[in-house]
């Protein structure tokens, strides 16, 4: 196998041919396969069952709460103490809430929104540039979409967003409101944010009184490969008299059941307490029935990570068969880069330029629904058309074997498309 | 007993001494109870208890969607029908939104102040007012005033709020843009809408083009002395053509667990989908698990209707109790008004002008917390100081019966002391 960049016209001529064959032949066969969502499989699901089971026996909390009731708007001490074990965040600054840390941060934004922080401008009075680094995720960008907020692409770099661009930009504009940040195997890098990284965000100079850090963790302990560490945003924070900037959320969506779980939205001092005042208007309580089933399913943090050493190894079947093809098929034809994620729940890859929504589309085409292309970038606007991130985790290992099969025959259509189109 | 507007001023005197003697008594016996709330009684969850226990066996719902898994944005098929059957509303009509009315009551007003209503001017770009049928629910009143939206008193009838000052306010005042419903056993007159109160309601001319009716039907099914009907403001709103009006809240937070029960929104065709829009950016859907778990417990709308018939025979125990003692201790008295509600959760009294703040201090002197006075007006502003809301539910019989005695010497004394000033 030649680098196609180096083929003639002939040679692709003839390849595009047997390419187009081959999808043929694909399409033919009939396929059908979402895999545009990182949705864990039935077999992750399995893993956490016992919830679906198991009874409550006892209904009062340590703290002699019956929890059947209404009452405690910050979440039962049980599920408090575990997510602070877990994240090292003391328990004075969660708030458990409710089922998704996504609705909690557009919760958050519609709160700055409306509100401010600190006796603040609200941000929708006033103009607001949210910096996202790119590739992201998604549903963020669509967050800030919503409430009308101006988002900056931030180049990622292998250890986190370009600092050197991050530090510049918010010194020096103060309608720059926050950053959007996924800090641990990022979506859909799997980028993990070095020390230096986070301790650059948490001593950083804002124009923005307000400037709030979306620090949304929700890969904390979704090892794959090996576990990456990541630098304490809270005691970082203290050190720089920084802690009011800290927006932090993280969920149990991707460790027991995606809806079912338990969310936490994190704060400093000061912060924390703003939100609760707010909290205690929007809301009596969150369910603490559940949080007290999701309590007795763990009991502590080393049972969250053990439970997620053998979602890790779920996971990593999957995520080998997607590398390891791309390294015996692609790497040789010089089409394509990707990442190799220490864990999270993507594959981010990039195509040539201009290649990556032909690939969706022929995928599409053939049955095989992939993110659309372009969803990486704030506005669906990937300025190189390169970007498509890959969700393993659904199919079974035997259907995505075949989907990186059908996504690789797409991508080399597609890139001898348009080297044609070049020569 | 005489009445004591015909007591003179010596007679007051020695009573309020007699009075003084007793309440010193009962403050030095010494009690601590809560009723400020409506929380359901123990033996009330009780009923409930096999949510706590009955595993899930299928996971899987009707429509083939894995309940553990994300999606579904709306609810799933089975907790949708339930509610359609029970409170006569298309499912097409129906979001199951999380656990709490509150929070959906909340986030429409929050949607509302940002995005306005098809196309309209959002709420909070503009002067906004919303009518506040007095008494009310505090926590109504509280998002309300959150929002910086200004309350206007509209005084309840037996039949529903005074529809001739409604009709008039928001004809003429396109700033109005909303009504503040709870239209069956209101909280906390237990006043019901009549099916002519309902009628005007839908049928109204109103200058605001986006005003909303928030139908918080909090106590649909909560029947304790009679069933009460209340017209469906889903049809009357098609007759006339004003479905865009309806926001039509509702949750099982009273009827099994609160906090960990399920709440719908509902809203007229254009409206829902504007809603599901928003609601599509905010979260990936809610708790399924809990969804499956109400449902398998009720199976249909028979099963709440059984279920709130004996969740009815505790309250009226409790109401029997509160009403009897008012019946022959401060009836022949002259110096408190009440109502005979028949269902929901509350007894609204009336005392003499200006003694309301006074019996609730006297009250929490002694260990017994009431309803703050004033709770139930806009801006805890009760303007004759006269309206306490009695919450009989969460005290024991025993309880119950001693903290109604408490109240009525605390009333006698207020009142009696507020009638010497005049002397």
């Amino acid at each position: 196998m030649a680098r196609y960049c180096e083929l003639s016209k002939a040679e692709l001529t003839t390849l595009k041919d047997e390419l187009t064959k081959e999808y043929e032949n694909i399409k033919a066969a009939g396929m059908t396969l979402d895999m545009s969502r990182g949705k864990p499989a039935g077999s992750q699901l399995d893993l956490s069952n016992e919830i679906l089971t198991a009874p409550i026996d006892n209904y009062i909390t340590s703290e002699g709460i019956d929890s059947r009731n209404y009452g405690i708007l910050d979440g039962i001490k049980e599920i408090k103490g575990l997510f602070s074990e877990l994240l090292h965040i003391p328990e004075k600054n969660i708030i458990v809430g409710g089922n998704s840390s996504l609705n909690l941060i557009y919760d958050a934004m519609a709160r700055l929104y409306i509100f401010g922080a600190g006796g603040s401008t609200p941000w929708g009075k006033e103009k607001t540039k949210i910096l996202c680094p790119v590739p992201g995720y998604d549903r963020h960008f669509a967050i800030c979409e919503e409430f009308g907020f101006e988002m900056i692409n931030i180049p990622m770099k292998d250890d986190g967003p370009d600092m050197d661009i991050v530090e510049k930009l918010v010194k020096e504009d103060k309608s720059i409101k926050a950053i959007l940040c996924t800090p641990l195997y990022s979506n859909p890098g799997g980028i993990c944010y070095s020390d230096t990284t986070v301790e650059r965000l948490a001593k950083m100079e804002t124009a923005a009184e307000d400037f709030k850090l979306f620090w949304d963790n929700a890969y904390a302990v979704h090892h794959v490969y090996k576990e990456r560490h990541l630098a304490n945003i809270f005691e970082l924070c203290s050190k720089y008299g920084t802690n009011d900037r800290i927006l932090y959320f993280f969920s149990t969506s991707k460790i027991t059941f995606p809806g079912s779980g338990v969310a936490i939205i994190a704060a400093g001092d000061n912060y924390i307490e703003e939100i609760k005042k707010h909290f205690g208007i929007q809301t009596i309580g969150h369910n603490k029935l559940n949080q007290l089933r999701t309590f007795n399913f763990f009991k502590n943090a080393a049972g969250i990570h053990d439970h997620m050493k053998k979602l890790g190894d779920l996971l990593k079947e999957k995520f080998d068969i997607v590398l390891d093809t791309f390294d015996k098929k692609i790497a040789p034809l010089g089409i394509l880069e990707w990442t190799k994620p220490d864990g999270g729940y993507f594959i981010s890859v990039n195509t040539l330029e201009g290649c990556a929504k032909r690939t969706v589309e022929l995928a599409k085409n053939c049955g095989l629904c992939l993110t659309d292309a372009g969803a990486t970038y704030p506005y669906k606007k990937d300025p190189k058309d390169s970007n498509i991130r890959i969700a393993p985790s659904y199919p079974t290992c035997e259907e995505l074997k075949n989907a990186v099969d059908v996504f690789c025959v797409c991508l080399e259509l597609a890139s001898v498309e348009k080297l044609l189109k070049g020569k």
